[in-house]
């Protein structure tokens, strides 16, 4: 007799048919007992079809606009699976944004949830309606529309979750739970039966797209217990856990990469204090993200300045240090935009030496250049060139001995 | 130095290039030194596909949903004219039906408008800021979406010039005005440079489409002067009045036809009080609308029930008249949905007698079988057998002389 909200992604909604594949998902729960507040995306493709409609119309559209045009993916899915699961005798009401209210601040194609109301759907949740709530969007303090961004939906399901206090925030997706590795990648790559949210967070971040890193964020914050499973099979998918002991957990649990990723090099820079915020400065103030960021001071007190951005930013961000380059009078600037991330996650890894080592040796027997490296508490990323992509992946995957279920591995 | 509301149809933001056009029409305007607030509907084709996927997915839709569904369509086009807009250096902003807001009562999918705040418009009104209308949606008193029915943009058109007290409501679309009759039937018909709203008034709600009815009895009720002109053409269009000076009118102004028509016979009914509404109760409980309504009665105590509904309604109300006919023991139901309504509309009607007969002689010497006659104060329609429909528009049109610009007619 739990209380769960469940975010079905695009893919998940993609036509007609897999909306009623998911009412009869939801069905099953309420024929259980439980009680079922949904979060829905747009249908698979239709974000990308509504920017490029925008995108099309105007060279620069305006972010408000965009948003406006955005927000009518969800509206159509919140619309479509309320009438189905009515069709089938389950009351349900669809909500926007505006009405539940999902506030966010007015950022814009990147806005931030700063509060829920939660008063109509426990009306409704107490009334056996089930809330199918537009993921993705928000409502600012003047009543905008506003988006939170690729991914966004993630987000939304955890917050309701959040504010409704519910028992469990399900994310329904097209995989089956989180994998040691990229299964398309990694032949023998594991699903994991549970993972820790600081771990769950890396792997987001590091590229794995099955969670969208501010909803990790959002789970832990608020304790969210947070599951991703399929929408298509049954299954328990893999837990995202608070429990924290190391003791209990493999050395690594999982391989992430990204490949979304292009690197910048200034050399020959003058090594004077100032230097790097002169440098990132023009970057960031761009909104462009930078990730990586290595800095070699050579024996001429010049210093060579490395960082990554993501690979759609590189020509921007190339083209903003062109005059830097020249007011700094740096020796050169080069970049390469065929470079990958990988990395290793592991909350057991900060009791463990030698995991560094361990996967490095594994990327020099099979001869893999490391061009950067970047290391936390519970993560070790490398960016190698991206032909190696996935060779570096299996051979560190067989190198941690992820394919079997790791010693004191709770199923 | 006007403050004009501009309302756009479908076929006027079809496309990305119709959109820019519209774009250039308003700023034309505003250079002009006017003001401007716009309307517009969906992309044309956008709503009908939004009800085909809303029925291919649930057969009896909920109709709250089906206005959550529908009303995606005025929101993308808001969201793209604002951005052209802005593009070109003039401020725009887009408006839902929830954010003006435009007030309804609950009836979803034939809500009515209840109010219209105009504080948030007229600010950007005094700003410089174009305000960018979703036409067609509302918002009830609970915040759920409404739509105000097909045509409805006409309506919020008329209610916002209405409400913001402007000058004069354009509706721009893809006929450059009001003619005498359609003229893709009658090669010598007319654009009439004003016509009075009582005549507009009988013209849409007599199938001609330039106008939703609703819109028309609107701009009455809330003296807007209103103007139906073309998107794509400079000209004057067609002036809808409020003068109403018989003396100076024309007898007849328009002919008007619809083809969405059919008509059921019950025949041997007893002629009893309340035989009526035993009759049409039943249709009118469905929501079937009745147009004409003609009852004859026999010498044998009996009487013949006869009356038109919307083609779409025919198969309905004839099986719902069914149980009624053994009820009542009547000896026939019948019907017949291949005819056609053909009307002559002119407030000059009111004070010339010989109307009806001019009209009568001009189907008779065509041979033309009239099935029904209705009467009101400026209007007359005939019901004839769908294949005379071009025949019997072309023969009245000749019978008053509406290809020659009448005397006294003001251009």
């Amino acid at each position: 007799m739990a209380l769960i909200v469940q975010k079905y992604g695009g893919t998940s909604v993609g036509s007609i048919e897999r909306i009623q594949a998911v009412a009869d998902r939801v069905i099953g729960y309420l024929n259980a007992g439980h009680r079922v507040a949904v979060v829905v995306s747009a249908m698979s493709g239709e974000t990308n079809k509504l920017v490029a409609l925008g995108r099309s119309t105007s060279a620069r559209p305006s972010s408000r606009e965009m948003d406006v045009l955005q927000a009518t993916g969800e509206q159509v899915t919140v619309a479509l699976l309320a009438m189905v699961l009515a069709d089938r005798g389950y009351p349900a009401r669809s909500y926007l944004a505006h009405q539940v209210a999902i506030h966010t601040d007015s950022s814009f194609g990147r806005a931030r949830i700063v509060g829920i109301d939660t008063e109509r759907l426990r009306a409704d949740l107490d009334a056996g309606v089930v809330p199918v709530v537009a993921g993705f969007q928000g409502v600012d303090a003047e009543g905008n529309v506003t988006t939170l961004g690729r991914g966004g939906s993630d987000t939304t399901g955890v917050a309701l979750a959040a504010a409704l206090r519910a028992d469990e925030c399900e994310i329904c997706t097209d995989v089956d739970g989180v994998y040691t590795a990229d299964p398309r990648i990694v032949e023998d790559a594991r699903r994991l039966p549970r993972i820790t949210f600081e771990e769950m967070l890396e792997l987001a971040s590091l590229g794995s797209k099955v969670l969208h890193p501010r909803s990790v964020e959002f789970a832990g914050k608020y304790q969210v217990p947070l599951r991703v499973l399929s929408s298509f099979e049954d299954g328990p998918g893999t837990l995202i856990t608070m429990e924290n002991d190391a003791m209990e957990q493999p050395v690594v649990s999982g391989i992430a990469h990204s490949k979304d990723e292009a690197k910048i090099t200034m050399s020959g820079v003058p090594d004077v204090p100032g230097v790097a915020s002169r440098i990132l400065g023009p970057v960031s103030r761009a909104a462009i993200e930078v990730d990586m960021i290595v800095q070699n001071t050579g024996a001429d007190g010049t210093t060579d300045f490395t960082f990554t951005v993501k690979r759609d930013d590189y020509e921007r961000a190339l083209e903003l240090l062109r005059p830097v380059q020249a007011e700094l009078g740096a020796r050169e600037l080069a970049g390469d935009n065929r470079i990958v991330k990988v990395s290793v996650v592991g909350v057991g890894m900060r009791s463990h030496a030698g995991v560094a080592s361990r996967m490095f040796d594994a990327l020099a027997a099979e001869n893999i250049n490391i061009l950067m490296i970047s290391t936390s508490e519970i993560k070790i990323s490398v960016v190698v060139t991206e032909k190696y992509l996935e060779l570096a992946v299996r051979a560190i995957h067989d190198a941690f001995e992820l394919g079997k279920a790791a010693a004191g591995e709770r199923v």
